[in-house]
């Protein structure tokens, strides 16, 4: 079950730059700075209210996030959503039709196991599921 | 203040379909159905934790969503935070040099009063303030 909009992804080209605009826009500071090696991603996470909102720049022309920006505006790259079980989830929606792009849950940023939609599969928005650990 | 991440706003193309889907993808049925004559455009939402999914679908051409969907393909559209009183945040994020669309609120779903930020403010994202009234 998808229990929470754990938080909204924005691809963002100058983190800097950006989380001061974000720090304005949401009238708070971030409260964490994360680098992610194994995305090649900086992020930084601010909360409101239940859900977050993360910041991610690439940090390698390989990553994920540079590629997005290399074809793709700046903008909401992808919605999270919690969940009890991923595995489970993954499963369940699998069954369903849904093409998910891993084989296996992987650790992503803020202590999650995650997985992602393709977005083909969910009206072009790209979805993570993640699970705290 | 912002204080919640109250929904995310996906525009499509096929209301029907992408309904059947979200209920699949999310495991739960849609909470409530809404005509939004002022914008022209049906609404479906779902309830995820503290946040909703809204998923927009144009009723006639001039609807801003049939409008985006001219030429963008279908994906996340908005996304809005509640705040406690909607004219405040209005003069703030002016001040701060945010672009608002609207000089005053305006009626939107939900039983909401909303204003839009302008993209080109905010990293390329369209971000609705909303207070409920």
């Amino acid at each position: 079950m998808l229990t929470n909009l754990e938080h909204l992804g924005l691809a963002v080209k100058d983190l800097e730059s950006a989380t001061a605009l974000y720090t304005t826009l949401l009238g708070q500071e971030p409260y964490k700075r994360e680098h992610v090696a194994s995305e090649a991603v900086d992020t930084v996470f601010f909360q409101v209210g239940g859900s977050k909102i993360e910041l991610l720049a690439g940090t390698s022309p390989d990553s994920a996030i540079t590629k997005y920006l290399d074809k793709k505006p700046e903008g909401i790259h992808h919605v999270a959503f919690e969940v009890d079980d991923i595995r489970v989830e993954m499963v369940r929606l699998r069954a369903a039709g849904f093409t998910i792009l891993n084989d296996e849950p992987k650790r992503g940023a803020d202590n999650k196991l995650v997985c992602f939609i393709h977005p083909k599969s969910a009206n072009g928005v790209l979805v993570e599921l993640c699970q705290s650990i």
